[in-house]
């Protein structure tokens, strides 16, 4: 798209490369499901990503199809699925009859099937993690030039990539990465870090617990209610990894060194 | 809260300050509309903003009363309000016949009210512009320390700071922002500059639009579809202002020098 920069009292025109956002129909059994803003790409992950880390979808088999076309995705659910669509709009009451706080938010997780992670799980060392960011960041060359862009990666504890996925949404980015592994039957997670480029936040916590995931770690900041997942659910979470350091919030057990 | 801090193979631990993350319930006429993560604070601005740019309410007398109490904003809608409240869900599908697509969303923004801004409008100095990144900075000083809070500051054409929020959630500072101003009666802003701390994507600029703003400057970069918007409805968009430079999307003859 065509800009025009300024600095320091001068101004020119240029092409500058710049992040896609546009809406997706999510359709279910052909009904109408959601509208959500996403970079295009990945579609059907998205779509398998968020239905299960809302707690809609549980296994591969209840999906019978899946086809992504023009801004839409049309999910077919497997007849004996017994998939109940309007608890998207539930799940989060579920739990509220105690009026509406954290405590709460952590009771709805719960109601969704979220589980404390196994104590004994996977470690990681401070080495690995502190050569994740450049690898994140190798791997996304082509989409960082635009400078809009959330990345999510999938690493193993030896700290090889194995999988990442981009859109200007950050929670989107992790839908399409746990999408993928839904449909490919990969999940739980329970050998591996998630690294996110952002920040942290309890939605993002919960598509984590979801997943299976036992480490999460992020270069930007964590929210108090983030903490407060990690904290209850004995996940390892990790906040403001760059440049040499990182902070632990919760799990320092799993980090060797 | 206690953080575990590692570097250069060295670690300790401190306490560190986190930025805090809710949900709050929101209830109209006592009838649960949403539920919504965000920082504590200005809660009954959130729900206003919020409601004001969803396009359901459109005058402070709609409103008779408004109330904020521990996580939760009760508003009571006067009596002869006709505000229907099953809009909400309806909004981003009154257009979408011709399917979902960018062009789509652009309608769907004329359909709850937006309109071209005149091209008459204000003037700012890029002289003005980069002093605003500094400004904001200055007065979100006492949450700059969590790392993980955005801030949506409202200016005067000279740089003067007007009103400024933070949110753990973009959305929620500039609704809290706009229903500051809603509340007051002080809508449309139409002779006022945004400054937000992160990026621009669809959803802030349909929030800027319904406020009647007709300039808006980021920190971070835009989506594709904020730069259309932006195209669409006359707006001034401006990106990457940090570091004494900007880029302007749209708009470019509102900006002097």
């Amino acid at each position: 798209m065509p800009v025009r920069k300024h600095q320091g009292g001068l101004q020119h025109s240029e092409q500058d490369l710049i992040a896609v956002e546009e809406p997706l129909e999510i359709l279910v059994n052909g009904r109408n499901l959601a509208i959500t803003m996403r970079t295009p790409g990945n579609d059907e992950e998205l779509v398998a990503g968020f239905l299960f880390t809302e707690g809609l979808l549980t296994a591969r088999e209840e999906v019978q199809d899946i086809k992504a076309s023009d801004n839409r995705v049309d999910l077919t659910l497997a007849e004996d699925s017994g998939v109940d669509l309007s608890r998207l709009q539930r799940n989060f009451y579920l739990t509220s009859s105690c009026g509406v706080c954290g405590k709460a938010s952590l009771e709805a997780l719960e109601s969704i099937g979220c589980e404390v992670r196994p104590q004994k799980g996977p470690r990681v060392s401070a080495e690995v993690l502190l050569s994740l960011p450049d690898k994140l960041r190798a791997a996304q060359a082509a989409f960082e030039r635009t400078g809009g862009i959330h990345a999510a990666g999938l690493f193993d504890t030896e700290g090889n990539l194995l999988l990442t996925r981009e859109d200007v949404g950050r929670h989107n980015a992790v839908d399409k990465l746990v999408g993928r592994a839904f449909l490919d039957g990969r999940l739980p997670l329970e050998n591996c870090v998630l690294m996110l480029s952002g920040r942290t936040s309890f939605e993002l916590m919960q598509k984590s617990l979801m997943a299976g995931l036992p480490i999460l770690a992020a270069v930007g900041a964590p929210s108090s209610l983030a903490v407060q997942v990690a904290l209850r659910f004995g996940m390892t979470l990790i906040g403001f990894l760059r440049d040499g350091r990182f902070n632990v919030y919760s799990g320092d057990a799993r980090i060797n060194g």
